[in-house]
């Protein structure tokens, strides 16, 4: 952190910061300019200083932090990247963060059998290894389908079996943790609780992958951070999803952040995933945000198809067709040569 | 909602539409005009139906809701408005969405039984009725202070009971409501936890009120869907709190949406507060919010106090010292009468 | 501007920095830390670096800007605050800064001589001193109402005259600045046009004061940046006007943006004003929203009213009738004295 | 437009609404429910009737509009697309929106014969067909370098037909249309100037194809309200240009929205260019961004490329060395097929 003084300042304030930065264990580094005095703080825990708590003290013109507040989440903690394998118990393997970009898909929610049967099949044909479904689902209103609950996942793992394939589902709480984990291969966090900190605690003694979504209006920071919670409650297993932010654009249910995937490839040794069918909530974006995605380096896909998405229980509006999924496959093995990539 | 059709589209396509809403258990009024045919979806449900369904398919032009999707919380359930009221098992009371204008006031955290007992004593004469205090802290940073837990929340009710306040204090997850409840009156949820719809469940079950914080990013409609949750489990006693939204200023923490006070009152009978301390993230930013706040209608104010502002172990840069909390206070009741309402 | 190096940096690095500071006219002043180098850029125009030319050099973790970037804008120009006079021909005469609040009102365009004679008439006895009304009218359809030109502005300027008012105007262009300053005492600044630099430097060439709206998505340095152009050309009488920034919310059309009024006021020495009517888009909005800018300390108020606001041709629906703004007024009466000002 | 009423309307105030769209033009479609009546409002222009005029008259629930508010911009004015042609004296040529993308490069700023010449040559080598380049800056502080001038444009025109290149600048006010018109092929609109109606009008007299770049914080439906304001005026050959909007994220300048590309394809006719350098604002994110908008489908692209970015006059941190370019050059080569396109 660096306190950069008023030119004005007094002897007298300068001292009382230096003074407040000793009481809090920092080293205080004092640097007196031709008009003006910058003070560093400097020692191990710089990055958890709340600059505004120097902001309104006597003197101080702006305050300033220098080092990102994150420690194991930061790509200085393993520069070459992290590659993050998920297996399920029959033997199905994928790797995140490697040469292979890994696609999940599959419906929002599992209704039934016939249906999730139906849609596995169909994803693992095109290229998908990783079936998705919802079975705890969290929804804005009280009064809408919320899921199938364990039935859900016992459905979602035999059809993912059959396939030979792995199993992605969303956890809401710490209480789902133990049950999910008899079915699934890899724990969802959806958007609006990546900032449910008892709960990303929970999932730091977890022993499987935990995929985390971006929330609503997370900074890139803030979703780092996320990931710091449980990596630094013991689970450094930790695949970061970009599923679209609030804008007030109309058009679209959320704006993708695409950008979002170079920038947390420099300042993270995480992989990330691009979720476009929640990135734009319409059918039609979502083979072109697919492709955009893994255009900029996207590590893996999380796509919603249904077999009939005209009579979903949830979010038809923005699930493929299996035939427009298949279509979707066979331009992304056009695209992922030019970026040194193959599909897993 | 209304389901308007394209100049051109076919009598299958109308049919099918019909056919899909009839399934869905809505009655489908149709009305036909020279250029265009438009389909009223009507049934007790309708604001449960997801617009986006019907969105792409053939020859819809654009889908319209026009009902609102909540019951329990909007303005037409109790036309009159609500009034909450909180109680201490020692008899302090008070009544939001009354005449009176309620003041809670007191530090980010409880850090010891001297700081609270006497924040506690400074706010109770200057006016305040009802003493907050964090015990368990949501902090954005794993490495930051997290609060002294249930000792946290004995201090804080010691502190209240010999001023004779009641006690509003945070409550993170599900967890913490059996042991919160032997000490606090008023149950606060925090705006990372606004869709956290698992714990609102939970909420719904208790027998304190609870002051429901809008989420960073969330939209009104969001924020009475989230109340509809803890009403719809059996609570009605919730008080909503507008704390700042994220926007593109850097100046400000957050930008405090006081039009959402005015907006809330119309579409809710439920009483809104306002937390200009969070709301704003600067001490001298404070006053003027809270005034600002108060003169469009808030019910009650959330306002950061510490008896020592530059030791506070969190959020030290927003509290107010005891004497501008005084000075604060003196303004309000200048305030006040112009709003036709007084302090509680 | 300050520098920050990565703990590895070479000092070559470092060399290469420094040069390219001491070439862009700088001096740079190194301060070598145990593990890393601070480098501070000191010269009369640090506030024009752009950081991020700095920001991908070799070496570099982060660049941080340390002094604001505006001159003539800042409140250190001029430490006690502007009061800035606008005076009509015939004599009427207001200050914007001082110790009382301006009230500007009238309707959002000139409709008719009836129409702003009446309006003028109402709102001059309910206390407002300055009359507003567009004659030339920015609307985002081509095929909306554009306002009456020349023809609106000779209007506004008798209906003034008859009420002993001043008169504030829009101007869109550089090419409408004579004509309008033929007839109005303010020229005011749309928030589309913020950043039309062309235009604001022409405006810095007038010598009547500027009214100065914030821009839909700006911040406030942005907005600061733009006050900047208009002085820097020689033009110090500039009122800045918050009228409410974007953000999701749809319940109303913009967000007000009550806190800049404070943050501006600790920033700059430039009186504020506030556009409840632009700010909400709602007329039972604006009246609590007027009352809450007071309340937060703004210098002038801008407020729409119309004599039959269901038959106005712009923006009805924002627009208080006669007897709304005259409550209103009663209203604000009560409320001044708790910030110690008092009406115009 | 739709209005709908409140379940407990009288038949007087469905009257006075049937009435007042009378008055403004429209025919009234009443259709009459089991509990609410909806009022349709149909009409040649129905998509200017401003839905807030209606929302608060007596016994309305919600207003709702159903048409869009563009006639030439939308997609259904030319279903099957426009070929947008540009073409220099010297016969270069190439055309928006067919198979080919075309690629747009060049500096921000053109600073000198050597610098422009250096440029222009090597983005030509690598397969740009379009040089770009300031000559008039819109700067957010007026104390910014603000470009050459003519000066610069005839170095600009000189460089590309060295290179059989077409020209592209920004014009920032109707005074420099002319000017520029000797010397450009096509006119670029800036951001801020999204909104500068008179100027849309005047460049909708202009004979060469004009670049409309979206602005900070417009809306889709504003950005083609704006092509409209042109198209309206005369000129129909306009390219829309997404550059990022504002967000909160911190991290990147702005947020490209990559997902314009798809949803303004399904709304209008015209082409989409995408500008990953303005759009990111660092130059190690602009390779990914390019890669990305090709990939969802953008029709060209505008990317800053510097012969010396360290040195730069202006926005050196988001310029391309050469070096860079043709490495990206070579990547869009083995995109493009996947998407069923061609470099121009």
């Amino acid at each position: 952190m660096v306190i950069v003084m008023e030119p004005g300042a007094t002897e007298e304030q300068i001292q009382k910061i230096i003074d407040a930065l000793t009481r809090k264990g920092f080293d205080a580094h004092r640097s007196t300019g031709a008009t003006r005095t910058v003070i560093g703080a400097v020692g191990a825990d710089a990055g958890i200083l709340d600059p505004r708590d120097f902001q309104l003290m006597g003197g101080v013109r702006e305050v300033l932090r220098i080092t990102e507040p994150w420690k194991l989440a930061g790509r200085i903690f393993r520069p070459e990247g992290s590659v993050i394998a998920a297996t399920s118990a029959r033997g199905a393997r994928v790797a995140f963060g490697g040469p292979e970009v890994v696609v999940m898909a599959g419906p929002c929610a599992v209704e039934s059998e016939d249906q999730i049967g139906s849609v596995a099949a169909s994803v693992r044909r095109a290229g998908a290894r990783v079936l998705r479904g919802g079975a705890f689902k969290p929804r804005t209103s009280p009064y809408s389908f919320q899921g199938l609950g364990e039935q859900g996942l016992k459905l979602l793992r035999a059809a993912a079996d059959a396939q030979e394939m792995l199993v992605i589902s969303e956890v809401m709480d710490a209480s789902q943790i133990d049950v999910a984990s008899k079915y699934v291969d890899i724990l969802q966090v959806g958007a609006r609780n990546m900032q449910n900190f008892t709960f990303l605690r929970e999932l730091g003694k977890a022993t499987l992958p935990v995929l985390l979504k971006r929330g609503l209006s997370a900074t890139l920071e803030e979703w780092l951070l996320s990931a710091e919670y449980i990596m630094s409650s013991g689970n450094h297993a930790v695949i970061l999803c970009e599923r679209g932010i609030r804008t007030f654009e109309r058009y679209t249910r959320n704006t993708m952040d695409i950008s979002a995937i170079p920038v947390i490839h420099r300042l993270s040794h995480l992989p990330i995933a691009a979720d476009p069918s929640h990135g734009t909530g319409l059918r039609d974006k979502v083979a072109p945000m697919a492709r955009a995605a893994v255009a900029a380096g996207a590590d893996a896909l999380l796509i919603e198809v249904h077999n009939d998405p005209d009579n979903a229980l949830s979010d038809g509006a923005q699930s493929l067709q299996p035939g427009q999924f298949a279509e979707l496959m066979a331009q992304l093995k056009g695209i992922l040569p030019a970026v040194g990539r193959r599909l897993a």
